[in-house]
């Protein structure tokens, strides 16, 4: 009696539950420090200490109706301080109503996909990509169509093009990627936008940003706003102040994009009926007095230094992450991803498969683990290395 | 180049704006405390001390991981102590799955809807009924029926399976009523049961709970779960502990459901792809220390009964509403709802019309305004009624 539709993601979702399962039993035999478990993304550093100074000051002052209503695009005074850290950044004039608060990036991107889509229109997503977009686009009636990168996991921009259909109604490009980690440079952006300039129609560009603030290497990521001009940002803090459990995040449209006034008010509208609301209104106070705060970056940077060395001293291979929190190793020659994940599991080493990004031939490690499991990890690698006969490029 | 869908609900959604637009311009030109602004239906108590309580000590003691990821459906904790309070209430033996935290109860519903309904499928609401529903409906392809109440706003079981044809997936109940304020009486829940079980195909209650602790004159809301069995309650603190702009609400799938388990694991994927991904972990925790605790109903029952009063003393008729935050009062015979709603505003005094609500011929008022607002505004109500030539029942 549940729907068709659920009943088919019920049962491929089986495949993450399965894993997650696996994981627990492996843990129960040979001990939760035995099992080294890279499959789950989940942000492990404490929020920076302005969160919860300023949530502390929040629960100590209550000010009457502070956990009331407000518009259904959140408080002013929260968007406007956000519009001027974006129009710094990107030099562009950004109102507050160009801002909608949202229950995180995932409710962003579903608050602006309900506003694009109508039955079957098309939205093009760049492989490998986070596999939850699907679900997000067949919501509201749209169907993905997947382009895949280069074997640097870079957009090709004649590859998108080729894809554009009088339907597509709109990109979604992720830079930091998840699950790649690879930054997209600003030449490859403002090449993205000449060639969308080019179209009969207007394709929206979803610049889903959650791992904007983790990068590496003393890298900055290029301001998609600066770039591109029918753009949709969506962002959440879940990563930057360590917050995923609280869902706050936000939608901004571009003052360039085409469909600016109708945009922003669909996004409201959508965020009202599909159930939000509005954003957690407490949170939108935290987050109004900790706009310049960060998590340690450089403690990510330094596990993902370990994780990678692992891979790359055993004998396998991987492009080298600028950001996220993953690394998207390639799979042994000769061996699917599915096959390797199987040889992964016999020694304890837990990954999530390239096919679940719609790139099979990789997998993906989350280096968002506790440092002491990256480094016991060690001898699990160089172990799986001896098996399949690869040489070690470092010793143990 | 947003979609179809939109473009329709926002022009519909402009009758609403242009209201609150009015209030603003009558507040400009007279004094707000000269405009009797009963169209927003906004819970105005502070939460009770528990709620503060339980939030300073959580703010002024963090714990490594608070803000984090948990499982989709909530902490279990949470989820036990829910169970354990709603199993006391219905006599049910309600394990912790069955429930599944939600941003507010209108993410419950999408949630709900969601898991339910395939293109075309069809839900029964029962006029007068909370105009958000539509949306909600329509989101995930769905179509609403609307069956008409009886002149005391009270269900008709025969008009109800009248309605039903082999698309109907579920019935939404709402008592107490959003807008009529009526309580359904366990008998009407128990002959609705009966009358469901008779026919060839499950269909679901959905009860959407938001008013449940929000009742007068002594009164207890019968429990759904008691009497229904192939039930799934939505529900939302907002009201109960004034926390609206917090969003925290739950789903709960009875344990007599007979789709009991692929609806549960439905619920839980919904909550996930929709985009809420989890509801705020801070207010789980807030809601599990406060889950006794309740707003001074008896402040909104005053209020209810100085409403109440100048309607019935100007020499207007209504229905008197034992719960919830509105009075659906009639329209004085021979005039539309949209008739009665202008002359009212020429008096400063702003309702929403009936026909927002499907059922013409009522305006609804909201008694969560200032006791002032409400003690103001009766000379409004006998100068209208002046102007209308009816009779008063007591004296201004």
């Amino acid at each position: 009696m549940i729907s068709e539709r659920l009943k088919k993601q019920l049962s491929a979702g089986s495949q993450i539950r399965k894993m997650f399962e696996e994981g627990n039993r492996l843990k129960a035999i040979y001990g939760a420090d035995k099992v080294y478990d890279f499959s789950i993304g989940n942000p492990d550093l404490e929020p920076p200490h302005e969160v919860s100074d300023a949530l502390k000051e929040l629960s100590n002052n209550p000010t009457p109706g502070m956990h009331g209503y407000m518009s259904n695009s959140g408080y002013e005074s929260t968007r406007s301080a956000i519009a001027a850290k974006k129009s710094a950044e990107s030099g562009l004039d950004i109102k507050s109503d160009a801002i909608c608060m949202t229950v995180g990036a995932a409710s962003a991107m579903n608050d602006v996909l309900h506003s694009l889509l109508d039955q079957d229109d098309e939205v093009i997503v760049i492989a490998p990509y986070f596999m939850e977009y699907n679900g997000y686009i067949s919501n509201h009636g749209g169907k993905a169509v997947i382009v895949q990168t280069d074997d640097k996991f870079m957009p090709v921009i004649s590859s998108i093009e080729a894809a554009i259909t009088p339907r597509t109604k709109a990109i979604i490009i992720n830079s930091p990627n998840n699950p790649s980690g690879v930054v997209y440079p600003s030449s490859l952006l403002s090449e993205l936008n000449e060639m969308l300039k080019k179209q009969d129609h207007v394709v929206h560009v979803i610049s889903d940003e959650p791992y904007i603030d983790l990068v590496y290497d003393g890298m900055t990521v290029p301001c998609a706003l600066k770039y591109i001009d029918n753009l949709i940002v969506c962002f959440s803090w879940s990563k930057s102040l360590s917050l995923p459990g609280e869902r706050i995040g936000y939608t901004l449209v571009s003052p360039k994009n085409e469909d600016y006034a109708d945009l922003t008010a669909a996004i409201v509208l959508s965020n009202r009926t599909l159930g939000s609301v509005n954003a957690p209104a407490i949170w939108q106070r935290v987050i109004e007095k900790s706009l310049n705060a960060k998590v340690d970056v450089s403690n990510y940077e330094n596990r993902r230094n370990l994780l990678y060395s692992n891979i790359i001293d055993a004998g396998f291979d991987a492009v080298k992450p600028n950001g996220a929190l993953y690394i998207f190793m390639n799979t042994p020659e000769g061996l699917t991803d599915d096959k390797f994940s199987e040889i992964c599991a016999s020694k304890n080493l837990l990954l999530v498969k390239g096919s679940s990004f719609s790139r099979p031939g990789y997998c993906r490690l989350a280096f968002c683990v506790s440092e002491s499991t990256i480094r016991n990890s060690r001898q699990a690698f160089f172990a799986i290395a001896d098996e399949l006969g690869l040489s070690h490029r470092a010793s143990l």
